[in-house]
This record gives C-alpha cells, sequence and structure tokens, in this order.
C-alpha cells in the first residue's frame, strides 16, 4: 500500500489534478467521486484509490472491489484529491480522442471559442448530451475538459460526448460548412432571434468567451448572427446558460 | 487611512463577507468589483474602499472619486476580499427587501426550494432579469443571495430583480395560487413536456436543490409537473440551466 505523499505514483496523479500541461502529455486524467467512477468506462479504467475511511462503508467497499480500487491512507488521498472533502474514491484513467468526422453523427455541433470557466465548460457537455447535440468543438484556448472541475460538472457527459479540440477552428468551421452545416453565431450584433431559425438543417452554434465573445475573425464564419433577447439592463447571459438555451431550442424544433 | 488588518472596519467586512449570519444580523453585504459597484444604486452604498493599487490607473481613480471611495493598503484590501485576485474595489452596502407583492408585476414567479451553489443562483438571478421574470422567491434553505459569490454571478441583476425569502414556502406557493397563479414543478416524474404548456397566464416555476430535487410537500402544491426532455444518459440538468430553460421557454411565448 502506498503510505507517501511522495510516492510517485501519488506525485503523478497530483500533477494530472493540477497541471493541464501533465494531462496532455500523458494523455490521462483523474476520474474522482463515485459517480463519475460509475460512469467511466471500463475500457479507460487505468487504477483505482479509496481512502481508508471511504471503505468502512459497505456500499463503498463493494463498489470498490467491483472496480479494483487499491486502499490507501487517509492523509494520502486527501494530498491527491481536488476536492476540499473528498468522497475518497478516484481512478486514473485514459483520454478519449474524437475526430471532427465524429462529431456529424446528426445533432447540432457546437463550436466553442476561448470559454474559461471549467464550470461552464463542464455544464455546457452535461446539457449537450441531454439535447442530443452531436459533439462539441473547441479551441486550444478553451479550458481542458480533463481538468478536474470540468469532469465533475459534466456529471458524466464527458464519456459520452463527442469532444474534439482543435488546433485551428477556422479551418474547421470553414469544414463545417463545405459539408453544408448552417453556421449560427450568438452575438449580440445578431438581428435574428435565436427561435425564429430553422434548426432542422446541419447546424453550428459558434459560443465565445465569457467576457470578450467571439472573435471578429470566428464570427465572420457564421452564415446568421443570432441574438438570445434580453429584458432589463443584462448585458449577456452566462456562456453555459446561453448555449443551453440555443441547444435545447434546435432540440425542440428536431423533437 | 485604515492600515491595519485589525481595524474594526475591516473585521466587519471580512464578517460580512465570510458569515450569512453577521449579513442577516447586520442588513448589510459586500459589493466588490468595478461592474457590481457601477450597478450599485446609490442609495444602497454605505461605504467604498479602494486598494492604493487600484487607484494608480487613472480610469480606476477617477470612479472611485465618483463613488467616494476611501484609499487603503494593497494589504489590507487583500485581507478584506473575497476573491483570490481582487480588482481593489469593495462597497459596504444595504440589503433590498422586497415581499411577495413586489414578484407579482407580470413575469413569472420563479420559487426556489434549497438551491445550495452561489454560482447557480447568481445565474438564476442574472438570466431571470433577462428573461423578464416578475421575481424570485426562495426558502432560507437556499443560498443567502449576498453571499459574495451570488452577487458577483448576477453581474448586477440582485439589484433589479425582486427577491422575497421567506419563512414558509408552502404558505407562499399557496398565495400565489389563491391569485390565479398556475404552479409549474420541474420534475422528473413530469409526464408533460415544458415547451407543450401555456405560460401566456400568471406562472410560478417550482426549482428544486440540486441533489434531491423538490420536497414531495412542495411539489404537491404544483398544479402540473412538467419535465425538460433529455437524451442519452444524463440523469438532470444543472439547476440554473434548466431553470433558465424553463424561464426563457415562458419569455419566448409571451413575447
Amino acid at each position: 500500500m502506498i503510505t507517501s505523499t511522495s510516492n510517485a505514483q501519488v506525485k503523478q496523479i497530483v500533477s494530472l489534478q493540477t497541471r493541464t500541461k501533465a494531462r496532455l502529455e500523458t494523455g490521462l486524467f483523474v476520474a474522482e467521486g463515485t459517480k463519475i467512477i460509475k460512469e467511466l468506462p471500463e475500457s479507460l479504467r487505468i487504477r483505482v484509490f479509496a481512502s481508508e475511511s471511504y471503505l468502512i462503508n459497505k456500499e463503498n467497499s463493494n463498489f470498490a472491489a467491483e472496480v479494483g480500487a487499491e486502499p490507501i491512507p487517509d492523509v494520502v488521498f486527501r494530498h491527491m484529491s481536488d476536492t476540499k472533502t473528498p468522497q475518497g474514491i478516484l481512478a486514473v484513467a485514459r483520454q478519449q480522442k474524437f475526430t471532427l468526422e465524429d462529431l456529424l453523427s446528426g445533432g447540432p455541433v457546437i463550436v466553442l471559442e476561448g470559454i474559461q470557466d471549467p464550470g461552464n465548460l463542464g455544464t455546457i457537455i452535461r446539457t449537450g448530451e441531454a439535447a442530443g447535440v452531436g459533439g462539441i468543438l473547441a479551441d486550444r484556448e478553451t479550458a481542458d475538459r480533463y481538468n478536474p472541475k470540468v469532469v465533475r460538472a459534466t456529471m458524466g457527459a464527458i464519456y459520452r460526448v463527442p469532444y474534439c479540440v482543435t488546433e485551428n477552428l477556422q479551418t474547421d468551421v470553414k469544414a463545417l460548412k463545405m459539408r453544408g452545416f448552417q453556421v449560427y453565431a450568438a452575438h449580440l450584433k445578431g438581428t435574428c432571434f435565436y427561435d425564429q431559425v430553422d434548426y432542422q438543417k446541419s447546424t453550428a452554434f459558434l459560443i465565445g468567451n465569457e467576457g470578450n465573445g467571439l472573435t471578429d475573425s470566428l464570427a465572420a464564419l457564421a452564415d446568421t448572427y443570432i441574438r438570445i433577447p434580453m429584458e432589463g439592463k443584462v448585458e449577456s447571459l452566462n456562456a453555459a446558460v446561453a448555449a443551453s438555451i440555443l441547444m435545447y431550442e434546435a432540440y425542440r424544433q428536431n423533437r
């Protein structure tokens, strides 16, 4: 049993929890918490650790046995955990890779440019699965989807929504257009309300950074600027809320 | 100038930042950051503090003068701030009080039962203003709306959305029904899709706790259980997203 926080495996886990670069270099990530590990496909699971106090509970220890979790002292577990009050179970897991092709199975493609907040990104992935999106295309400036806060916020949807990270968002959006996708930019300059558009054809939505919106060069690729109307003095909606409203309007039309 | 973190005023601000009880007892809260203070109505503003490094910038120092900010050393400011990287300006402000009557001006009433996450609550208030809700009715188990994380997430909407905290949610929901409100519970047991309902009459939405949903006793008061359909294996949506989808569907129908 690992008993020291200076163990190499423990150090790797801390590094995977805290450093995007470590995740990128290894192709690994950490899934933490019972629910997130329950939903983790076995093929992605590499190694699971459970704290000694987690294992006291009968239901927990059964689950730990099922996923082959190794026991670990609480103090070491706390050191590896990303949360203040750890549930007591975490897995080292393999990242999934998708290409643009994988996103084209039917529902809308959600294009993310520079989404910064991990909670927003996780929520977009979670709502994306619920609204039946084809997949998500994100640039490198968007938060890493294997950031532990993103993983938690997806509530397991991370394993099921095709998600492609691209070095060049513009090239890929052009590729979508070549394939007949209608590209809609959520934009304050939009003249067309989001609910006055027909999303029953192949659809892509461009969603920009929380503070600055879309860059002009990406927005320029859109066929139509759409706007979510707002009352009062609100200047913008939360990015995850805006994306969710668009995804659910498309889903509503296609049901 | 205040130069010590043990100054009584500094201690009060820290207490207002961190303790719901301190906010409740004093009827005060802390508004932090340029945008949130810009939107703060003057009638609610009591005292403003700006860090010395904030005041170096010309635009900042003009704004600070406009709101009568008192300079304060950076080290003291950091001690008072709720954020890791403080913007450098905060205000002590008076809380607003609303009654149930204040929520009845037209748009739907959003009823919150035990919403725990400050980000979710702030986002609901922000989207609520944008979607033109009449107001928000919340129980004591819902996070305190003057929690600094809630205030920030509202992006200023907190000053503009009527918001009533009630000791007895059931009594107040019954009062809404007496006044002819149709009460809809967002509920996994719902048989009716959220977009198949007519929200052009007086409408109230019941939104439950993130993990457990609505209590049976509150849900029992609903006229109709509505459901937001979901694809895939998603068990539920984020509470702020679910509330936002309902608010925007009602707004869509009423535009």
